[in-house]
């Protein structure tokens, strides 16, 4: 199954939303489809959500190919301004959209250089995926009992993701690996896609309530917590699915390590610390209500943040595509990028 | 609005299942009625299902008090077992169940001593949450921001509640409080029923995920949190909804007071340590669907525990009847019980 593809002029996406329901595709031809799949989290995960962005651009280039270079560039630039809008928190859609715009701004062919881009971004992460996966798979060993929280999984990225992407590689090596999912409030990414993805790769999956993490951490000997990242700042601050942190600070005290499985592109080195990552607030009604029923009296207020910063002194490592990172981050994550 | 009453040899209970969307009144005739009503979480909370337990006993005795002595009281150890067997954690049951028959067996009208002693239990609980309100309201002050979990409100009791006894009765006596509710997963007691108690008394409440609860005590400034109790054993560990372990994590990393309400029948002197508290686990269901509507992958295990316990070190205070109780807990409860 495929989270995410460009073909025939078309960006065709998984509908997230519906799973484990229903195995649904949108045939997005034009952007403000783009933009509402990444809105309503049709697509979601850091890396995805970068080849979503590039997609966008690609398919903006694919319909102004006969266009002039400026007209063409004006395109794509009213699409990267529409796509960056979608989701303060994830930096790898800005990474993306930055990274098509500067070879299309060097190239004289703009479209062919978009599309042509945005493959390669698409083809890159499945080999990051795998890199990534096979260094964290060297933490885990068998007997090991991991937490995660949210999903990573190959439905967050185009390979076979990152926080999963390590379980999953880990198990296909032969190792003897349980997890538990956080089912993940408000719109359960962890009951519904990595259970999801999970059980079709035959791995023990049991999913809890994000309130039983505690609970499971003390009593049923979790030994590792591994989870994905929307954005990591240059000391190693890490933001991910709101809830993270709760797990963090968990494992801090249940003495398990925390590894956070994510790209180089999720680092933001313009982002000093957590303090520079803008959290994204959401809109009331996924709290206030649950497939239609309402769940929170009117008269009480909602917060609905979508992501937490877990500072990065929680943090026992970052596994990348350029190896397993230690603290001190400032130093090693500065290395990674030489 | 009462949660419990008996009246007209029925016992009546508010179906807090429907709650907020509908105010609906069960009239439970048969003791099967009222051990269903238990079960399903019709009526939930450590004071309020001693009270349910009292009243099915006073039922019983209502319906058998034209029999012998010995038949009544046949009927009432029955009627003993079955109330005994809903929920394994809740130790008020097992106390209001034994406090009624031992003044039973004392007697030589055994039906009008159930009946004349469960309706003691009752107005009891009243005096019993004013006063433990009072002692615990003198923990807050203007300006607290609480942070709770599940429900331990009058819907939780007889009286106006435990742990939200105490904001309210701080609330009333003009101290300026908000409130963040966990909405406490899965059967969402603090989103649909501490959501609903507060705002029907005006105090400002929040509704959050449980995994937002990291993210709002280091970004929105808790300065207190307050939950009730299922059972608390000799030495202060005490067993209470699924979440409360994590809150009180939470609460420690941030130095946040964790403060435990509850009158003294919820404490279990028979139980040395939490390690002698049973915990209910539930039906998966409650996990796998919500409203009608799968969330969990059918090849995906789920594990549903009710309930978890807080060691006594992860307690600032616990708020009783008697007094607020300090550590060392074992020194405290033992004084309280005196």
């Amino acid at each position: 199954m495929r989270t995410i593809e460009f073909r025939d002029n078309r960006v065709v996406i998984l509908d997230q939303t519906l799973l484990p329901e229903k195995i649904e595709y949108i045939e997005c031809r034009e952007i403000s489809c783009i933009a509402e799949a990444i809105k309503s989290l049709r697509i979601r995960g850091a890396p995805a959500l970068g080849i979503t962005a590039a997609f966008a651009l690609a398919l903006t280039a694919s319909k102004n190919s006969a266009r002039s270079r400026k007209e063409i560039i004006e395109a794509l630039d009213e699409t990267y301004k529409v796509i960056k809008a979608t989701r303060p928190t994830a930096v790898n859609l800005v990474w993306a959209l930055d990274r098509v715009m500067e070879k299309v701004r060097a190239s004289e062919d703009p479209s062919g250089t978009a599309i042509s881009e945005a493959l390669k971004i698409y083809e890159e992460d499945l080999e990051i995926n795998g890199k990534l996966s096979r260094y964290g798979a060297e933490l885990l060993e068998s007997g090991d009992i991991v937490q995660t929280h949210c999903n990573a999984g190959g439905l967050a990225t185009g390979g076979i993701g990152t926080a999963l992407g390590v379980i999953l590689e880990a198990w296909k090596q032969g190792k003897e690996i349980r997890v538990f999912a956080d089912e993940t409030r408000p719109l359960l990414q962890g009951a519904r896609l990595t259970a999801f993805e999970l059980s079709q790769a035959d791995v023990p999956v049991t999913v809890i309530t994000d309130s039983m993490a505690g609970f499971v951490m003390r009593r049923h000997n979790v030994t590792k917590a591994i989870v994905g990242a929307d954005r990591i700042a240059a000391n190693g601050d890490t933001a991910n699915k709101i809830g993270t942190y709760t797990l963090a600070v968990l494992a801090k005290e249940h003495k398990v390590p925390f590894y956070v499985a994510a790209p180089l592109s999720t680092i933001d080195l313009r982002a000093e610390s957590g303090e520079d990552i803008p959290i994204e607030y959401r809109k009331k009604e996924e709290l206030e209500f649950f497939s239609g029923k309402r769940i929170v009296p009117p008269e009480a207020d909602v917060l609905n943040p979508a992501f937490d910063v877990t500072p990065a002194e929680y943090i026992t490592a970052i596994i990348t595509e350029k190896g397993v990172l230690r603290p001190p981050f400032k130093e090693s994550i500065r290395r990674a990028f030489e």
